[in-house]
């Protein structure tokens, strides 16, 4: 084996079992490429040789391109995007939307994650790295909703992942048109559309 | 004058005033083009070609291919979606978004519209574009709420733009991650939300 991983035993491979230690190495190697190269310049081998690690071993941990730049999107928005349980389904919805928003504007965050969704147009490896984040995102954020029906303030007959998706995809709209100052009443204005509804 | 609609007396250029008949043969031309070639194999100098007219004279009324493909692309659109005016918001509102998504299942429409959603997150013409489009067709879809306003079905406070937003945002989030096959609970599921609220 010449993988350069093999030869630290700190981040040895253990096969297919994820070593925490090596997946952050490469991580971090990964953000360092993305934020000094972009998004044109990212390539596996570049992080494999910052991170000292073999390129087999970021694939089998990684099934594409796409994916790690997934994860490394997700691990700088967590800096900023802490997941909302203000004990209130209006404020958690606030909080999310206005959460994600803010981190889309910020230290390029946005441009990361609007340059992945245009990547998945055109490449089947990102559409399936898109499709499974966003699949986790929903059923994570669904829980907002499965909160605020345990609490009674949204029906049983509410499908969870359907507000957040409502308010993720306001969001995407926004982002891939530039339009992402979006003021507090505008927020406001979305939030309690799905909440409470339009009618007189 | 090399141009070839110049050429021809029922396509002569008057100037900056658009002309119903040499922008329809360019509309028709671009159709047939981007069939036969794709996106990837489209051109303003195939364009040209196809509907004998010269470069300037398409630039002239376009300021860039993809606000010409963005023409073609409603043009086509047209076709299946009637804009719909049933007398009743929640009608108007579920034919809005079913007819939506239908467009983009069928005839390659969805293709052509994320790939140029796609391509204006890197292409600032592509970007201006679809901003363009999108805030015309904003004001348009704004009107089935404000008919709804004045019989009183929704409140005067609601921005007009809002819900068609709402809803073609949720489109836009299917169609980027291939999910369009929607059932009609969910859509419905999606329009009460909207219209109703989600509170018990």
């Amino acid at each position: 084996m010449t993988e350069t991983d093999e030869a630290s035993p700190a981040r040895r491979s253990i096969g297919a079992t994820r070593n925490p230690a090596s997946q952050d190495a490469i991580l971090a190697a990964a953000e360092a490429v993305l934020l000094e190269n972009g998004l044109g310049g990212f390539s596996i081998e570049a992080v494999a040789r910052r991170a000292r690690a073999g390129k087999p071993t970021i694939y089998r941990w990684w099934p594409s391109q796409a994916a790690l730049l997934f994860d490394v999107y997700h691990n700088r928005k967590r800096i900023n995007f802490i997941h909302p349980d203000t004990g209130n389904v209006r404020d958690d919805l606030r909080a999310y939307l206005s959460g994600l928003l803010q981190t889309w504007r910020e230290g390029g965050s946005g441009e990361v994650f609007r340059s992945l969704v245009a990547k998945a147009q055109g490449e089947p490896a990102a559409l399936a790295a898109l499709s499974a984040y966003m699949a986790e995102r929903r059923e994570q954020s669904g829980r907002i909703i499965e909160k605020a029906q345990t609490r009674g303030e949204v029906r049983a007959d509410v499908a969870p992942t359907l507000v957040p998706e409502l308010l993720s995809s306001f969001a995407w709209g926004r982002l891939l048109t530039e339009r992402l100052d979006v003021s507090d009443a505008e927020i406001d204005a979305v939030v309690d559309a799905v909440l409470s509804g339009i009618k007189p």
